[in-house]
């Protein structure tokens, strides 16, 4: 079987299929190649936050790639439901990073800084007001920063919109397959060989997450697993209008009365099962801002291994060394966030429209940053 | 326990929930109580098809009602969705009845003209016509009638959506918990005992489904079971973009690649099973429809008990004999169809805003109906 | 539709079954009518210990019965794997009963002495001594009573082969069906109506568990629920050979490295769902005792209602009052342990070769414990 | 992290396990590497059919294999069951090879001839004779050959088994661990690379089923795909006492009333999805045998990847160029059937106890089997 693509596109997650639906939409001849389910992986288990302002704790590269996607979030959520009859669960009604201590207190304080100096919106408020808004919400809170603009999205629904929106748009998605190697000719990518058959093709993206490593090719390179554990409790009562955010640790409200908790990190593994220490102390820590959790039904838990890059920092742009080879992983906690504007970049750079290269600018600027420090 | 409600509401279906929203919409105080979980029995199980011209033969008192609850759909969608985050998946690309006989094609002609009259909107077209909109149907259609107006949405999101709805609005739904009987005083009901305890309230809300029967307490009322089996495929390519419908068998195109076929029809069991037999039925004949049913993915067989009422007519309206009792029940396959109108009359009925009693104006209408012909 | 059945049962738990078990294999024509699914309530729910010993405080009537029925499990296990081809896990490793304090050590004590009187074998250990055996419980463990005549079962798959071993014996299941009434004529049980059609019959035995009270009629009798909340981990190392028993709160090993923790106790309520807190809690308990639960693979939660009887006992008999009703429930947490002498029993009674009613042997029983204590 | 192990297994499927569990049988430090979950693709998926005879057409040097393999179950149910408490399933009913043709019939004649006369025990009777002793088979089926010996287990659970009972004698299991590369000495395999880190051993064994060919290193060896799609019905109505096989395809009855139907065979594929009209044929076909499946309940589609080899026949040895690479792959249908027998001889050879090349002899066999016809 030899079937030819302008673009095949490694992994159907997330990233995987933004930029299929991206590439798709501008009307090239494109194939995802999934070894498992779209979205089997990381994208399923992920909570959707757009925490933009609410994660960031310092003003760096990534965060002006965040805003930017943050920003493509309301048309790409109409685009998609008229395109694929899904919602992809878009709310944006702000997230409440929260504070226990006097130096998370004096964090959010810094945080509001210099978030303002870049002209987003953003709002202390001591834990009184706050609970004028969120009344479960446990006396222990001692201020929180609003970050209205923030929001979230249920992330197996937008990867499945972005995977269907591209099918839709003419794009080939292939599940269960695998990819075995690169095509290589004179130093230049022109297909890979799968477990359904070799796929030529013009260009090849790699979007395998944590399972990256493989098509890298080199070195430094490379992508590895963080194990995220999660798990979920319902109520009909509502308990929770916006997600709330503290160091690392979340809250997310979603539809039908589910809020999810989340999430341990736990690096190098690529074994998904939830520990059973790690239920408890979720629950515990959940149970700390939002004690009513304690009397919520239980709801299952689950977990995800996050892809992590080598330098920290997601690659988003042209293989250095292989001539036809795109990279678009590493996106470690931001993979939802980063989705959007993922797409969009590939797609301007395969087609010759960007010259930036997306990932040098982000390890530049990272570096200045130090540097400034 | 005693809990004091305005109104109590048996049964968790889309009926029971559509009430409990409306009347939460007015500010009453409403408890749901639902043996096992909301939308567990037929609402779950339903293809959510808003057939009216489709699947309506005659012009019937049940029509005018049916074309009042489709004209509701558009804003419960968007007030659901900002309510309770939930999109009930509304699409209104209208659906095709198909002919493959004369007899069909004939029928068809005669639907045209009655509905027509009725100032709705339809379209006939030959099977080629039908075919440059659908490509993949079969060449054994001849022609089809077009629905604009028709359309469908995803019957457990409705059904969730209601109830989280009238949670948001201060409902109180519980679930798991039994009605053990009813309380009456002085020939009013005053109350139900459950096993979660005794509720008090002023009115209580029949919309039990098929298990409405003990609650009527009246020899020639009554519901009983009309099992609908059915099954699903799935499929990236998109092979059907409206619904087909057939003398009472459709293929249903939802989000997500899936296309639901349904449904068989076996009365009077309350067994859930699906029968082998039915499985590879439904299958065929759909592939008779659309050939590549075949090769689409196998994706589920289930079962909903829709309730019939022994005078074939849904029950609307206060109970005849009984002070404080009110009856929503015996929607048999329209029950998603006409939820919305439904809680809306009810909630009038039960405001004391609605003088005619809409089971007594159905019931009359399809007299004079019979009478006529 | 007009079914004659020697006996109809009510109720398809492991109850119900093992009595159509032990009726059908004496040649009776037996219908088991159930409204859900075989074993869907309490019965698939429970942790399957038999522990006579482990769980007995006191020397009481109950404690022969359950003798019994420990007796009985060797047969019953050989007899249905052959029937059936269902292996119902029966092992008889023992069981520990562990003390944390002074106080459970002291108890241990007495339990043994008495339970040595009665002449069953149990043997004190020291804490050290346990661990020799089950060298990875914790070292907070004081000393351990082992009961090496006690074990345990898989108690989903016991009550699924008394089943299909009563149908294999010719006896007919009715799942999906529920009774809605007792057909009583000249005062004695001729029958029952359910929404399948009506059964005549000349005995009834109710076995409906936790929703045996309406069909008791009788104000003093009748049967409550008491939610038991379960966990569950495993693990490919071994961890746990035998199941450990503290006051109420067990660990148990199952086949394929699963340990189930249990329980709570929540009087009262039908509502089925986990609480969060509940996981949380039986999660810490159980790494008290056994600390590498932290670490091993969270496997789910769940849980059953078992039925208590307002007279704390168990009904196992003819009814008082209603000529041609039998009544085995309220078994509480014993349900599986005592089903294969409930059913012996019953058939006795049934077949009229039984002249002691052991309910009252039981009441009488419990009678002559309190005056002499 | 680096750990040592004797013997290194690529694979956690029933070969794997089974050599597992007879190396640890013997001492050895054994590690399972298995990407997904134990038994996660083909061996989950089977139907366990132990059909020596049944399935076998000409007397070929496998069926020698076969022959020795069956007579192993016995012991192995009885020590798997000790050993970790899971049964493994297994029946010794027979199975009935059946002819709806005279060339079908026909064909059972030359069977029973040349199976005599390897001394193994078959019947050949009539319809009407298999019909007293199968009375709801299909009045269609003219003759059936009865192969006393022949028999089938649980698949799942004898790998389960084998996977603990391998683990209780001290082998690792590692799930969610993929092998990336092998590591390589001076031409010698002295360990993997894996994503739980590097594990070096004396040995490795390759038993990755369908996904074997990377580590095979030789062009004309590999393993590919051929996919079983499989449907299961059940019943508490017992309908089929021992298994039906006809040219391929089969009704295994299993225990709790199901019966599971099989296979279809898909050439080169890794997606596992189960097509909607493989559903409805299979469907057909069991009808055609058993007219009952119409009415018996639904219980399941599902499908699984069986390895065939190029050269068509199991690779069971050492690897001919690889020094400390073995092999144990390609047993297509017969996985269960020959797991135990394979795991006895790899540990024979890894142990040095056996000479014989297994996969020479098979080879060398069939050779002289095809010279001689």
């Amino acid at each position: 079987m030899m079937k030819g693509y302008d673009v095949v596109i490694i992994g159907g997650g997330v990233i995987g299929c933004s930029v299929a639906y991206s590439l798709s939409g501008r009307g090239m001849r494109v194939a995802v190649v999934e070894r498992a389910q779209i979205g089997a992986e990381a994208s399923n288990a992920a909570a959707g936050l757009l925490g933009v302002q609410a994660e960031w704790d310092e003003h760096d590269p990534l965060f002006e790639l965040a805003r930017q996607s943050r920003a493509l979030f309301p048309k790409v959520a109409v685009r998609l439901r008229e395109q694929t009859g899904i919602d992809i669960g878009y709310e944006e009604k702000g997230i409440y990073r929260v504070a226990q201590t006097d130096g998370e207190a004096e964090r959010l304080q810094y945080i509001m800084q210099w978030q303002r100096q870049t002209g987003e919106a953003c709002e202390l408020m001591d834990g009184t007001e706050l609970r004028e808004r969120e009344p479960h919400l446990s006396s222990s809170i001692m201020s929180a920063l609003f970050c209205p603009q923030d929001g979230h999205v249920l992330a197996p629904d937008l990867t499945k919109a972005f995977a269907h929106g591209a099918a839709a748009l003419g794009a080939h998605i292939y599940e269960g397959t695998e990819v075995q190697r690169l095509i290589v000719e004179n130093g230049r990518v022109t297909g890979v060989a799968t477990t359904a058959g070799v796929f030529s093709c013009d260009k090849v993206v790699t979007a395998a997450g944590a399972w990256s490593t493989p098509f890298l090719q080199q070195p430094e390179w490379g992508t590895y697993p963080v194990k995220g554990e999660m798990v979920a409790v319902k109520s009909y009562r509502p308990l929770l209008a916006a997600p709330i955010f503290q160091d690392g640790f979340y809250l997310v409200p979603k539809r039908g009365g589910r809020i999810l908790i989340g999430a341990t990190k736990v690096e190098g593994s690529y074994q998904k099962h939830v520990e059973a220490g790690s239920v408890a102390s979720l629950l515990e820590r959940a149970a700390s801002l939002l004690p009513d959790i304690r009397t919520a039904e239980w709801d299952g838990a689950w977990s995800g291994l996050r892809p992590q890059s080598r330098q920290q920092m997601p690659y988003i742009g042209p293989h250095p060394e292989m001539e036809g080879m795109y990279v678009c992983t590493g996106h470690y906690r931001n993979g939802i966030l980063l989705a959007p504007v993922t797409g969009e970049h590939m797609a301007d750079v395969i087609e010759g429209k960007e010259q930036v290269n997306l990932l040098q600018a982000l390890v530049k600027g990272r570096e200045q940053l130090a540097s400034a420090n």
